[in-house]
């Protein structure tokens, strides 16, 4: 277990010095800060979001709730002595401690020194703080603001940190709303009860948690990660609903708070190089950001940023040189590759697509899903992502990620702080020079 | 032949509005304006140029000239009934006269009507005016500041309309520095002559752009592009020599100057897939943007805006999972494929090789090279490129350009009003209210 007070008050004597002087000028204290990270949220996908919206094939499109806020853009890239493509949890270190470190790496330094987060920091400072995520909320980005492991992967280790952390003798993170319940209730440990012993709330779906009036909240909507937006059912909640639940309660202490929101499945959907699960977590996000500046444009003490930790596939609007991006496609299709491809195992018929997809295939690309109901579903999978990614004419180059600059958005106080080319790191560094 | 100087006069009269107007606030008016564009110059290829000039496989990496500029972003599209990605042509149109447009237009609206570009007003305004590039300068970037034309293909025509349009009884464009001497001199016309006898010098190589005296000037380099830059020899001028020598001239005039700066090939590079051209050219123009950032950094009334008009190739930094993107392939080769596929063709053997490529290949490689040489240079060209793709770990989508939102940097007076996330458009519109 980290002894994060005594790392917290080496910091209150080390203020980080923020390596962008050039545009840097000391400002007021935040009271409130709000980081959204859309995990794989390039420009690609952003753009992308623009021409989603656009519902006519004519005219201006409409600018979305991102542009407006639009400041800069950061480098991603990580300092590992294999890679030069960050994974996320050496981008989300970066992000939460103003260290670039080796992927895999959880609140480490390089030298695999644990060092604190802007969360623990707020938390030091008397502040609420909150994690809200799409995936498990012990996943690499959440997990790099509040735990320190030398692997992402320690799921278990890092939902443990979660509790046994304290700050001040304070548990760490006040409203935690996610995925998860495989980590939290395991044979060796029940971390559910725990919390529930000291006096968290705990909710289990979108009822529960609307109807909770606990200050202090654990919400775990699903084993592992939650359905995608466009997958869900109405127990299950949204992005933003679980972010206004966290707002709710973290308003509520006079010393303010800190919220990190994450988009967690923007990226997942990215590796699978799947435009719809991509664009339907980019369009979860945009709400949860939505929500978050709703909540700041009425006071003067908050600083709302959006990020991306990298951008993921490699994804580009248009492909083959056709001249032209088909976001029809993608909007006619109201359920993901996965879940329509599980249906259609399902029923060993080809009746269900018509459900889930309205726009009509060609003959052949029909016998070539028929064919794949004799595989794996991921087969059947797979060519449907191939079909739509035709369609769409969605082009990737990798299933993992790629290297390039991703997008700031900042709304509130010192919001100018954000504004031009920085590191990663650079967010955090700032982020602990402001919190008050 | 457009009357330039009636549509003119209508300007003045009907100010372009920005769409802009949540940060846009009148300031004062800029003597000098010098607008940069890195054709098919999207985030990846900046980001590639900043992995490229990092010489260690450790550290931080250095910011590049363009980091400490970066203002804001551009959305691309064109208003076209067949395509939603941009072709350079309305790209360039929409930069230049505020007015998005059809794919191939040169300076017209989607109605196909000739308006003023801020090449065109600034010379109404009694400002000099130049045209620097890579490609031939009637090439559709280029040509869509200072003609009007259906189509980009125009290229006699668009020749033509330099030398035939007159702003108030004076030529158009000043100084006019690149490729297309196929144009000029043609059998039908010879516009360098008409350009000498109406007291323009004339140049065709570095030595000539070096010693030449005269205010306006044509200087044409090659009959129709120049090489790249890593493919040139002593008798071709760099971009920024040819930035140098335009600016040296324009400054001359009490009135301040208009100039237009093109990195042509990023563009084409991009469209063949080739990385090494790619970074050749970005690296052209990362020195003409210096060059133009040392000229404004004494004095208080010049802006300089560097832009893309759209991104191309679907480039992305990383491809297949590698998490690992190796620019030091990339600058370890000395020509680009098509000089290194001519002159493996002319020896027909592989030891050329060695002179252009400091980085071994497998003997599998060298095998598939081999069987190429008794095919087409083309072939040789596109193995190499695939080859070259696979070290360096860079990922393609596609012949054409792509969707995504693209960077603009700025330096100088109302260096601001470009921050932030804007239409292509807003360029020109913000342009020509600013422009004394």
């Amino acid at each position: 277990m980290l002894n994060s007070t005594i790392l917290l008050n080496d910091l209150s004597f080390n203020p980080f010095i923020p390596t962008i002087n050039h545009h840097y000028i000391r400002t007021k204290k935040v009271k409130n800060v709000i980081l959204l990270i859309g995990d794989g949220m390039g420009f690609s996908y952003t753009t992308g979001l623009r021409y989603l919206n656009h519902d006519s094939q004519k005219g201006l499109m409409s600018p979305t709730i991102f542009d407006q806020y639009f400041v800069g853009a950061q480098s991603t890239y990580s300092l590992d002595t294999k890679s030069n493509i960050t994974d996320s949890a050496a981008a989300g270190t970066a992000l939460s401690t103003g260290y670039k470190t080796f992927n895999g790496a959880i609140g480490l330094t390089i030298n695999k020194q644990a060092v604190p987060t802007v969360l623990e920091y707020a938390k030091f400072r008397g502040k609420s703080t909150g994690l809200v995520g799409t995936s498990q909320i012990n996943h690499a980005t959440l997990a790099a603001f509040a735990a320190h492991s030398e692997s992402r992967n320690e799921y278990n280790k890092i939902a443990d940190d979660y509790f046994d952390e304290r700050i001040d003798g304070n548990h760490k993170i006040d409203v935690m709303l996610g995925g998860g319940t495989s980590y939290f209730f395991r044979d060796d440990r029940n971390l559910t009860e725990e919390f529930v012993k000291n006096r968290f709330g705990y909710v289990s779906n979108l009822q529960e948690l609307m109807t909770n009036k606990n200050e202090q909240l654990l919400g775990l909507f699903a084993p592992i990660e939650l359905p995608k937006q466009i997958d869900r059912d109405q127990t299950v909640p949204s992005l933003s609903q679980m972010t206004r639940a966290a707002l709710q309660r973290l308003q509520q202490n006079p010393n303010g708070f800190f919220l990190l929101v994450e988009g967690s499945q923007i990226d997942w959907a990215g590796h699978d190089n799947d435009i719809v699960g991509a664009m339907s977590e980019v369009k979860d996000f945009e709400a949860a950001f939505k929500e978050t500046i709703h909540f700041a444009l009425d006071r003067e003490d908050t600083i709302v940023i959006a990020t991306a930790d990298h951008s993921t596939g490699g994804m580009s609007i248009d492909r083959n040189d056709n001249y032209k991006w088909n976001p029809s496609v993608i909007k006619s299709i109201l359920s993901t590759p996965l879940v329509i491809a599980t249906q259609l195992h399902k029923t060993k018929d080809m009746t269900a697509l018509k459900q889930h997809m309205h726009f009509t295939l060609h003959e052949e690309d029909l016998k070539t899903l028929q064919s794949t109901l004799e595989m794996e579903i991921e087969d059947t999978r797979q060519a449907l992502i191939n079909i739509i990614n035709h369609y769409s004419s969605t082009g990737w180059t990798t299933k993992g990620h790629t290297g390039e600059d991703v997008p700031i958005y900042a709304y509130g106080l010192n919001r100018h702080l954000f504004s031009g080319r920085m590191e990663n790191s650079d967010i955090a560094r700032i982020l602990f020079d402001i919190i008050d």
